[in-house]
């Protein structure tokens, strides 16, 4: 299939790329506002594998370009910009390409690192709201260290939860989720339940910051 | 020490007092609004550890005479009696007693459980506004199934996270915690941290509700 990474130039877009370009064939698009700086991050990204390995092509362009002819979008850019990245795409978009959406909506404050509660409940909900009414939503990887995604000689062993209202849609993330070593997916129930799956972002940022062996931490259900 | 389980007929209760009573010499005793109940429950808890081998004597009170003398009480009610039940126990309550707070508030509709926010931030908050300045009030077993805790033939394993503004008292907390079979602690940091720790318990009960291998879920931290 051809995933395309909107704002694929930053950490969780990087991880993303690096990581499936490593255990699948899918053609891979790294998107950005500036097609140089995504051009930029294609190279570096292939030169990482290369150096572990894998020899990767990977694609790039403006986030209108990368989206045309994708059967995924992955919203890889900060919350604010949720509802604009996809704006920018509509007119590109597949009819029935899936958006997947891994933001997560945060507060800092003495204490640590707060979910803040977009109006429409959660930040995948914002990307549901933007989305035409064909493109499938769906919410996933907020529970794994973006940088520990990005860190191939790291290997990972955590939980992803998947949610979403769209049954295929999520069995499609679900199976690219586990093509990923050391990674289980698990449903989460419908997008009314994202606000309780993103909240988990601040949380292991928090347990990062009061636990030293809890540094990048994921998460595990038994 | 002395350990006051307030409103400990519940679930929460039952299961703190059967795993305590297991595995230290506390003293424990079993508070309700209602004596006769709490005489009740004890007597059930003493038959079930008497069941699985163990021989152990808990205590029953009314609320405010079960807080008397402990070095702890747990405030196992349901979150809309927190406040009330911390009000009923404040003249007996030793001055530096530890107040811990394993109760969360939810609100369910058709996709799952939601956290429900209360004013003060969270339920553990709502606790420390209510408790005298003197006592330290610490968050904790909101990951934690109450079923399973209540149910000695299953083996835990699971971590526990630890909120609150008092380095001793948590510290308190974590043995309590750690004594129990299979379960870690873990810090969340300071009592503004809550909100994020008390969210787990919604997500916990809707992976359980839509996946067949998640029933009373618990979470482990790498």
């Amino acid at each position: 299939m051809h995933i395309a990474i909107l704002g694929g130039t930053g950490d969780i877009g990087e991880g993303l790329a690096l990581r499936w370009a490593s255990t699948t064939s899918h053609h891979l698009t790294i998107g950005s506002r500036d097609a140089d700086r995504a051009t930029t991050a294609a190279t570096e990204y292939e030169e990482t594998l290369s150096a572990h390995g894998v020899e990767a092509s990977i694609d790039a362009a403006d986030n209108s370009t990368a989206a045309a002819g994708a059967d995924m979008v992955v919203l890889a850019v900060p919350p604010y910009h949720v509802s604009d990245t996809v704006d920018a795409v509509a007119d590109t978009l597949a009819s029935d390409a899936i958006v997947l959406s891994p933001a997560v909506g945060m507060q800092s404050d003495a204490d640590g690192m707060h979910y803040h509660r977009p109006g429409a409940g959660s930040v995948t909900a914002v990307a549901a709201e933007a989305a035409p009414d064909s493109n499938p939503v769906v919410g996933a990887f907020h529970s794994i260290s973006a940088h520990a995604l990005a860190d191939l000689d790291r290997d990972l062993s955590a939980d992803i939860l998947v949610v979403g209202n769209d049954t295929d849609a999520k069995a499609t993330v679900t199976d690219l989720i586990e093509v990923i070593d050391g990674l289980r997916a698990f449903d989460a129930g419908p997008l009314g339940n994202a606000t309780e799956v993103e909240s988990l972002t601040p949380l292991l940022i928090n347990l990062g910051r009061y636990n030293d062996d809890l540094q990048d931490t994921g998460v595990t259900f038994q």
